[in-house]
């Protein structure tokens, strides 16, 4: 991307901040984690990170957010590292079309959750990791991991979410449980929602998510840390299962993969072009960035990044 | 695309064909309409398009086949083309996690289908371009669309395969009456479904189909008969729901924008790049084409052509 | 039963409805039947026959309303009559969890209806006594049966009631093709319902309703139309299932079998001592009589004629 | 009863007994509680307990069993008594369609069981009891209430059963936390689900399991330990909810109130006559007795008893 690409895309993000600053019906803030209830929702940010590692910014780029279940994009490359295909045992790769905290279709497919993405698949995945390890060790594998990504290693778990999120788990220990009953739950289900919940309490700022998420775009000169063949199929998980039942939604508007967070963080790749964060903590009612999916619908829109031609 | 790449690609589908000719395991030919029950299921044609309508084919690719549920995707071009997002209003955009013909949905999300790729949405789809009109003048006007797609005028609807299919179509109308009964019909349901089954009954050889989906892949030199932001939503729902519960799937191994129909056909787009058509009628558990599925598989590795980078 | 019992009884009858004269929250009447919208929802009767025939009323016992579902009670007497267990090949025993006209469930089942009292189920039934009968010789038996039972030959099928509710039959039509595409349907969908839609038009008044039901309490004295094994099974039936998704409150307030209808009936039997009728226009939230309920639980509770003890 | 009835009585369990011994097809234990898969299947034993104590046998009806679910009713009244009519707004009261460990319903219905009997709806009622109390408290008070029942103090709780269950108890604990994520759990999920597996590791003998229900009864002569009403409603909901989605068939076949057991025991009511307790370890696909239940609904046959005439 030459000077005056970098200078257009920049007047794109610098417009999209500043529409983001007027919006007056900004969603919701997730309110059954309580640290995160507290989040000013006049906060937003957007990060476009080069192949290079050049990283554009707009907005609120520098503070740190909870990633929350971005960070099963992070996990899911580690599981995958680690396991391979085997892991496809455990956990589906089609989307749910029910809600992200769903039990239903546990139900119904005998405790193989849908897809990793959805909190049951991703307490599986994390579970698959956890194996054999203790959390702390996982924990710090994923640090490691995100860190080498971004390429800084000033990322951290926030406690106090994590003690948070802790304190409210009773659906998700109900879902590993209930894998548990199917015989798809490796550890106790303490141990392993006590791993998932620090592993959603890991706290980025926009520019270190954009630039983190550079090993996804397959393009030349960015950091190669998984096969391009899997970095394929991760974008084709979050695709099609990145946004709950708001996939369609965001593959229609935006025609990107990506990922979203409860924190009201978005990850997004360009394939070959880019890997785009944003961060806006009100929620639509899928559970997904409000702003934060409007911003990269127009930035597709105006850099024409869409796969989809 | 220099001569050299045609060569190298016309290389590749000689080697698809060539597997596909080895495989024992094809699948299970559809039974439930009796006409196609007769197919032949040791075909198979492939065909790659280029957005200057050059065609490459290997295989049956002469052949006419029932192209079924491809045909939703050129219906929905007509539909949006005639009401643009007023069509939203009684059908949705996200995969439905469900089988291509259930009806659950339809109850617990009041007669709205998820998409309208699944039957029910295309069914509302169909009832939505016929209301004021004749069925037979909706069809001709689909079959215009086609031939105009295809540059051929040599494409029909099989008056066999429809009559056949309307004799079985008892759940397709069950799906009709739901949505009249919960306002979402707007004509009687035995002129949809005949509508419906007949649009189903369309046949076209390998070759035509590739040349007809090059409008999908928004590249210069490819007609345009569809804006290039609707192209872009296309093929998004294709990519999101089009080839039903095994959507998940398609995208995870082909990584493209594609539509199946359970005549054994696949149609699926490569954004800028190309417009391909396959065809085996042995179908997998999900009932989409066994053979089909592989072979773009294969081909997006080959060619690199996955949209996910 | 005694004079002094008899003379109690009507005292207690007069007293129900002297209550429900008082009610102010009388339900919601039907809308989705046009005819039956119109009902005057201040009308209200009760009746109880003695095995004998002696038949005590309080209210508008002889204003004639539309029985609707109370005719699957009727319509599954024949049924077993003519095809016995057979009939279980084609429709369950057990109560659906579910809304009467749900579709959900066919699809789990695949086409076989929860019990003879949903919808579906009542369709199958009439489906199968329909067939190889024409519908007019199918609703004159069940006319002739019913008028014997209630020993009165002034009993009709109101046709404009009929017609109206073929007019907004559309979920019929979809539960009864939805049972012809898995199987469970003999005769063309438009027959069936238009069979279904006649039966649940009869009307009767409340006085005619309860000497109907006599034949259900095998008591000494009452007409012996079914065998008394056959009548404990359609009790059990009517206990279980007869008042839908409300059959537990019904059960648990009422303490016996009985059969609602959407035009405000309800039949109940007191096994051995009496056959009783109520009717009042205004539904509760599951669609069973509102008051109606509410008097049968007031009858019990006075009679102590609850099955339970 | 007579001496001439009791006799009678006698003759037809000796003939129960008999028949039971020959069958050959018995059903399959069990296997998912350990403890329990270890239980010879050839052992049966029927017990009626007439309202003024006196109780009849036939086969191993002094033979201590577990008596899991059925210690449901129990603790029902006991909670009953405690809450009275608060207790309903934590369990409904409507059969539930669904197996007795289904996961499915508590999601759509926002966290409140259908019924006190399935598992999820027993836990609700086991949680209002303990609130506030330890377990070994409320234990205690079970023992003693069910110890006053049969009137007889032999009566324990197997702790290898206990414990047995309790280490697999997933799905329970599933239930139990899905409960309080959605506000419907008053103590730690391990405490009440502690509780609940105690409480069903309850084992009587068939005779003392009849003695047990003769409160049940309100007949003249049998303990009155609660009122009329409520022994109607528990009644109620023993016919409705008592054997899972087998209620339906029990209902038909046996035309009593009833409550099984996973353990092969079945607590059978006839209202103003009689309590009736058989066991047999086999059960049935819905997870019921499979001689046990033919044992109650030949016992009714024989003496008339059915609630339904």
């Amino acid at each position: 991307m030459d000077a005056l690409d970098i200078a257009r895309l920049q007047g794109i993000l610098a417009q999209i901040e500043h529409d983001a600053a007027q919006a007056t019906d900004r969603g919701q803030v997730a309110t059954y984690i309580p640290e995160l209830a507290k989040i000013d929702p006049a906060q937003f940010a957007i990060a476009v990170s080069l192949p290079d590692g050049t990283t554009l910014t707009a907005g609120d780029a520098a503070v740190p957010f909870s990633i929350q279940s971005i960070s099963k994009v992070f996990m899911l490359a580690i599981a995958l590292g680690r396991l391979g295909d085997q892991l496809w045992q455990r956990v589906g790769r089609e989307p749910s079309g029910l809600a992200f905290n769903s039990i239903l279709q546990l139900e119904r497919e005998k405790g193989i959750p849908r897809n990793p993405f959805v909190n049951a698949g991703a307490i599986a995945v994390t579970d698959a990791v956890l194996a054999g390890h203790q959390p702390k060790d996982v924990l710090g594998e994923l640090l490691r991991f995100i860190r080498m990504c971004a390429e800084d290693d000033d990322i951290h778990i926030n406690k106090s979410v994590a003690a948070s999120e802790q304190a409210t788990a009773h659906r998700n220990i109900a879902l590993a449980e209930f894998m548990a009953a199917e015989g798809n739950l490796r550890n106790p289900a303490a141990l392993t929602i006590g791993t998932y919940v620090h592993q959603c309490a890991v706290e980025m700022t926009c520019a270190q998510l954009a630039r983190a998420g550079r090993f996804l775009t397959n393009a030349a000169g960015a950091p190669r840390l998984v096969s391009p063949a899997r970095v394929r199929r991760i974008n084709a998980l979050m695709m099609m299962c990145g946004h709950y039942d708001g996939s369609g939604e965001f593959a229609y508007r935006a025609g990107l993969p990506g990922k979203s967070g409860v924190g009201g963080g978005i990850l997004a790749i360009a394939p070959g072009r880019a890997s785009i964060a944003v961060w806006s903590p009100g929620l639509n009612e899928r559970g997904n960035s409000k702003l934060g999916s409007a911003a990269i619908e127009t930035l597709t829109r105006e850099t024409g990044w869409s796969v989809f031609g």
